[in-house]
């Protein structure tokens, strides 16, 4: 009976297969645990969403068990989720000081701070539950305070690393814990998932230090105001970007939502340590020389709202770019982001800044592991079984191939998929059935209420537009009493084609005239035949496919 | 007087501030020359559009002066309007054999070839107009049979690069004929336009023949089926995969529509250069090892409805991915192409096949010059003016630095704009004025008839949809007969929202009523009055702002 009852069950609900949505639902006995709660950004296709979360059905449906979330760090994929998830499923949540602090500004802005129970862990700190204990263990990201999570479970430990990179020389200096790894190694690991995010980049990431050396160089040339977007999570770059500052007598002025809170969070949670003289306010900026100013602001992904944006087309209220400004912007373009940034960096040349952005010098670096430091984790822990995560397929299978050249045996690796329950005994890891999962699209308020069809509705909208045929029939004689009318929108110059409105006007009234002599009174068979009309005459004048939306009223 | 009169005015109509849409207007006295006549590929907020070409009106309006079209080579971004620009102003296209062969397939399917005078040239020809002179110089870049064009003036030479890299070991042994540039630099050359795309890049971009070294490595070891995917143009790409092919005893398959194009051309006109033999059709492939079979495709974009794309989605009726499969993408993304690449890739990677692709192996090489070639191009022609073409703003600007690096003036550069007049005289450099410019919108068959009315209704209804109202209303009295009814597309599930729909019909029937009592019966205030008070509770229920199409039918 034993060895039938003694597994563990993964079952990621987000995070395979995709690049952000993170959450991993770790289940022994009557113990589950998540592991992250993140959100996603919408691809291209899901027009008009806002984010994308993911489906806990099978977590509500076996809410007893949840007895809380853990997090690995506070980066939107894998907190982003947290204010809809709590609305449905209240349970603690574990994370490291600066995480919560993150977390906090979130809830707040929800309504949900006092409501939900927001646990502070340390790393090495240990959370007994029924029958497993969860313990974190120190990494280093591009975010401070980041944790991998140890399962102790009766089957043997499940580790997961988080978001993790090797950092020798951090900022804060708290390598990640090397010795615990190894420890765990030593002791014996059942399982391990590890990021997969970098596995296709030979060598490694280079420590964030480098990013300092290189703030150094810009700042000790530079004679006008230097201005800098970046993450605003990245406190590590912040206090980068400050000690600059300080050492070469510049103000820092801050720009952009996000980027002051994480400031004042920051600085409270003694993440970023400057004395307070040393900040000013946007206000002020214009009372310095600009050699003494340094601005540290959002946008670095050149999103439209954002304060860097703003800037750049000059469409902020208290900044505007200087000839002579020296911009740097210290992120990588994420996947799809490019053209907003290429488009942000253009008009700050146009305005006279200099820009110091990727490709011209070190002003970023990745937060995630690249080959060397996955074989550095993988060689430490030791793991029996092995589960790449964080990524697409592409990744999760190189992952498995980095194990298996490093001498793991493929049978003991799963590239699973979101919604597969995986279950780990002492002996065997297997694929067993699969739960609910997917994901859920928020748009505005709504959580869940958009959906395929929707999505497609608003695709073929945004392609060809809609055309809108109005007509009142009499409903004892069929015949037509007022319309048809025609109106577009998105599909044509009106003005341009009043022809080609007419003609189809015309060709709607035969059909119409066509049903009523064949006594076709059915409402759908009408509208069906105005539809293929219109259709077929459109796209032969235009090779275009508008959606055609007929409505017939009646009296 | 003569001092006024002898300029040569230079009018980008295309390419600057841009990547893609090339066309440059040359202007002396009488004639004017018309280099490249390019198109550019939709941005992502210009919804449903497919092609973008310049706006011609300046040409239109000079039609006398306008001696011809001059290629530098075949890339859409250099030839792809002229089936549009051609059909509303039918001047001579001169270019080299290649370019010409791939403008005639595209005349083809336009039915535009029996109309248009075709001019082939060589390299080193020189073409005499009425008072200036064209001549074209052989130049190396990612098409074989790319040209430079050099405009003999009697206020002096205009040299324009075209696109190009300096390969010192190009495929078809046909080196940039650096000689020319040399002599004519020796000369006095009056004002270089030249291509900045690669200006951030330091050093040299490597030889073509590179890529040929990584494919002997790919083919020696492969043991099944090899499927490359390249640019269909990419004669000299397609010729290494074809001469791995006959090295390593595999027969050559060739699918998609761009690719048997390609082929065919470039056979023909011995820009391929292989035995008959060694093709087979994709119906035959089966018959044949998979150790014996290499398969030459489009979609190294990841383009939805490509080759590639429909094998990776199982959708291609011919060829089915195996395990084992070895598949090429021998291309780099296109920015903003990376996800729908990405797609492809996981796909290939779930149905068992090793997918290589640039970040994994040098199975590409860029096309344009990098830093050190561009250097070496303006040390050669030395010109006395400078106007960066070919790429943004932030391109242009670094290559004006580059410039000034190497010693040029920045008086005698000058970074310009689409439709702006640059007046080169035999001592001076300026902008003087404007000419209409813009970019032209394709969508189906409508040249020009989607603006940007259009494209924001469109962007509005892919966002949050569309609700029509539509209600019937008695002429005389003003009172409602029948509706109002509320249908909507792309906002919400009509089932899951009933009651929202529901309270939202009541509130225009209270609007309806107050207008009614109100005697309110312009249509234009009942209209507004609908939109406001639907709009308001919309936004208040789902923070969403959908389209609101009011519609009233009198009878």
């Amino acid at each position: 009976m034993r060895k039938e009852k003694d597994k563990v069950k993964i079952i990621p609900l987000g995070g395979l297969n995709e690049i952000g949505k993170n959450l991993t639902a770790i289940e022994y006995k009557n113990d589950i645990i998540v592991i992250d709660c993140g959100l996603k950004f919408p691809d291209e296709e899901m027009l008009g969403i806002d984010v994308v979360i993911p489906d806990i059905s099978y977590l509500q449906k076996n809410i007893d068990k949840v007895k809380g979330i853990f997090l690995t760090h506070g980066h939107e994929d894998h907190i982003g989720a947290l204010p809809y998830v709590l609305k449905e499923m209240n349970v603690p949540v574990y994370g490291t000081k600066l995480t919560l602090g993150i977390v906090q500004t979130k809830l707040k802005e929800h309504n949900l701070l006092s409501v939900v129970d927001l646990k502070c862990v340390k790393p090495r700190d240990i959370v007994r539950l029924e029958s497993i204990s969860v313990e974190f263990i120190r990494t280093s990201h591009s975010i401070a305070d980041s944790v991998a999570i140890a399962i102790h479970t009766p089957v043997g430990i499940v580790l997961h690393t988080g978001d993790f990179k090797i950092d020798y020389t951090p900022i804060d200096g708290c390598v990640a814990d090397l010795t615990r790894f190894a420890e765990l190694g030593k002791k014996g690991v059942l399982a391990m998932l590890a990021d997969s995010t970098n596995v296709e980049r030979p060598g490694y990431t280079m420590s964030e230090s480098i990013v300092g050396e290189t703030f150094e160089d810009i700042f000790s040339s530079a004679r006008g105001r230097i201005i800098v977007a970046t993450f605003a999570s990245h406190v590590h770059r912040i206090q980068q970007i400050i000690r600059a500052a300080i050492k070469y007598d510049r103000k820092v002025a801050v720009s952009g939502r996000s980027m002051e809170n994480i400031m004042e969070v920051g600085m409270e949670l003694g993440y970023i340590d400057a004395d307070k003289d040393i900040f000013i306010n946007v206000d002020n900026i214009n009372k310095y020389p600009e050699s003494k100013i340094v601005i540290i602001t959002t946008g670095s992904q050149g999103e439209p709202m954002s304060a860097l944006s703003r800037m750049a087309a000059s469409e902020h209220k208290k900044i505007s770019i200087l000839p002579g400004d020296m911009v740097v912007i210290s992120a990588n373009p994420i996947p799809g982001n490019e053209k907003l940034i290429s488009r942000v960096i253009n008009q700050l040349f146009k305005k006279g800044a200099e820009v110091i952005y990727e490709s011209l010098a070190d002003v970023h670096v990745s937060g995630h592991a690249c080959q060397e430091e996955l074989k550095l984790m993988h060689t430490l822990v030791k793991p029996k079984f092995f589960i790449p995560v964080h990524g697409e397929y592409r990744h999760l299978k190189q992952h498995a191939e980095l194990a298996i050249k490093l001498g793991m045996p493929s049978n003991n690796i799963i590239i699973g998929d979101n919604g597969e329950v995986i279950e780990v005994s002492r002996d065997a890891i297997r694929k067993n059935g699969t739960v609910v999962s997917g994901q859920v699209f928020v748009d505005g308020l709504g959580v869940g209420d958009v959906g395929n069809i929707v999505l497609r509705d608003r695709k073929h909208l945004s392609q060809d537009g809609i055309l809108t045929v109005v007509v009142t029939i009499e409903k004892e004689s069929g015949s037509v009493i007022a319309g048809p009318d025609i109106i577009s929108r998105g599909f044509v110059y009106v003005r341009e084609s009043e022809d080609l409105m007419g003609e189809a006007r015309e060709l709607v009234r035969d059909a119409l005239r066509e049903c009523e002599e064949k006594r076709i009174t059915e409402w759908a068979s009408i509208k069906s035949n105005i539809k293929e009309v219109l259709r077929m005459f459109l796209y032969e004048k235009t090779k275009r496919k508008p959606m055609i939306l007929p409505i017939i009223m009646e009296i």
